[in-house]
């Protein structure tokens, strides 16, 4: 079933961002191998142990341990040549969240959980995996210092794909519809800088508040 | 019922807490809400993990949702003229482990769990919240690095709890009656500096050992 | 059974592994009996959700509770005149990653997954403790950023497993003789410091790459 591919592309993606990371933190082959695994799979994990529909796709299905083995693979061979690495790093990890906020939400939605439920269940798989790879790097997840909004298009995605499931017009192609909108949604968001207001009213970054006053944090 | 409540309370405890911990991290509001959320709910689909009946309290019932809006709401709109930072956070944090210590016991409890079992997982579900909110954080997580009894409070309750519910006098006052005893504990021992021996016995803090010579650590 | 044998002294292993840590990190004696007790037993918690067949046995047998107390008492009162910490910890480190490859592909094969997932579970039981060891002491975690050979045992050893239990010849005996193996494997590998390629080809340590100039990371 195409919802199969959607998923397999969306740990692909996921498991290249992972791959370079752990190129550019010097780790090895292995570990290449294992970080892309975690941050391929462990949103999915997650997801399948919340559904709580048996053991996760990830252990019981031997397909989902080839992209983290192809993509350690590519990024051995290719990357030396790679200049860009933040830019590439942010355009794999947005088609991995493109595609798991929709396979997510559907996997939570075939599960019958209500679609309330399905939404949060989608964007907790998609924002999953980069969070492990953030904290396994041992840096705050960008998923809550986010320089460009990160959750906004996950939630848009699983909104749109809840949507268009209760009301009998999901399908392969408007699956696909909606990863592009959220892949375009995302990416212009970072290469535009589009962010939300930060978490207090008159703060701003550098240690000011809107007083210009130190913040006399105790 | 009165555990409804109870938890709900907690949950928002725990919101306030990640969300103040997001404002002083500069994070902004969507990192605020979705911090508020990890830290508030993260503890409790942790215990419905382990108990293993169904989806999650936090995914399955929307009520949940709220606390965490709420939270980052207030601190969005409040903070800016809050001085002592820590003190609030660390008394919002107190007051949802002295919740969730009874409320994680008592769901363990209802799903026929041993009391043995149910207080660890009543102290796991009162403790998971904060442990998540450090490590996403990037510091040392406190219920380890503790300068003051952290733990032990929770046990406390946790045990009054157990033994409450056997013996068939726990009620919705008896459960006020622990929590607010667990609080009042944890806050004097974080005013009063009260702590635990260091893990290894003629050690003190300060890098020297009982001899006053430098410990030497390969 | 045996079994539940190993799995206690893989449990009590990785218990002095994270107590060690607590008291070189400078933590009190609570904060040592749980970083004990989250990384003796988070690899089977872990283990045990994702097998999804009722709580975890760390939960519901109370002789799991004590290794984690027994470790942090022998840290506790022997630890004053150790000399050699990282030594210590890497061979009690190895030697639960010996016996947790086993157990952990076993307890899958019990509750009749494929060799392949109780392959990919054995060694995410093996490796999961020290992994959110790393993680709440905040350091990068050994597994990905190993100097020296750490996962590629577990795999060896979880193989070996799912062979010997397939062919019908697994028992305690030649259960024994597994961890012996993976304990020496790793021993030697860290004692040698054999170690993998990095995670690109031509790169090596230190910033360079392998035309001797910076890399120039974006």
């Amino acid at each position: 079933m195409a919802l199969v591919w959607l998923d397999l592309a969306g740990v692909f993606f996921f498991a290249v961002s992972g791959s370079l990371l752990a190129a550019r933190k010097q780790f090895d082959i292995v570990g290449s191998v294992l970080l892309a695994s975690l941050v391929a799979l462990g949103g999915g994990v997650i997801r399948d142990i919340i559904i709580n529909a048996g053991p996760p796709a990830a252990f019981a299905n031997p397909v989902y341990v080839l992209p983290p083995l192809l993509a350690a693979a590519l990024v051995y061979f290719l990357f030396a040549n790679v200049q860009r690495f933040t830019s590439l790093l942010t355009l794999f990890d947005a088609g991995g969240l493109a595609l798991f906020c929709i396979t997510g939400t559907v996997k939570a939605l075939s599960a019958e959980l209500n679609p309330f439920a399905a939404v949060l269940l989608g964007v907790t798989t998609a924002v999953g995996g980069g969070l492990l790879r953030d904290i396994t790097a041992n840096e705050v997840p960008g998923l809550f210092n986010a320089r460009d909004l990160y959750a906004i298009p996950a939630f848009l995605g699983a909104g749109l794909t809840a949507v268009l499931w209760v009301s009998g017009t999901f399908s392969a192609w408007t699956a696909v519809g909606v990863a592009v909108l959220v892949f375009v949604f995302r990416v212009t968001a970072w290469r535009r800088g589009w962010h939300a207001p930060l978490a207090v009213r008159g703060w701003h970054r550098f240690g000011l508040d809107s007083t210009g006053k130190s913040r006399g944090l105790d």
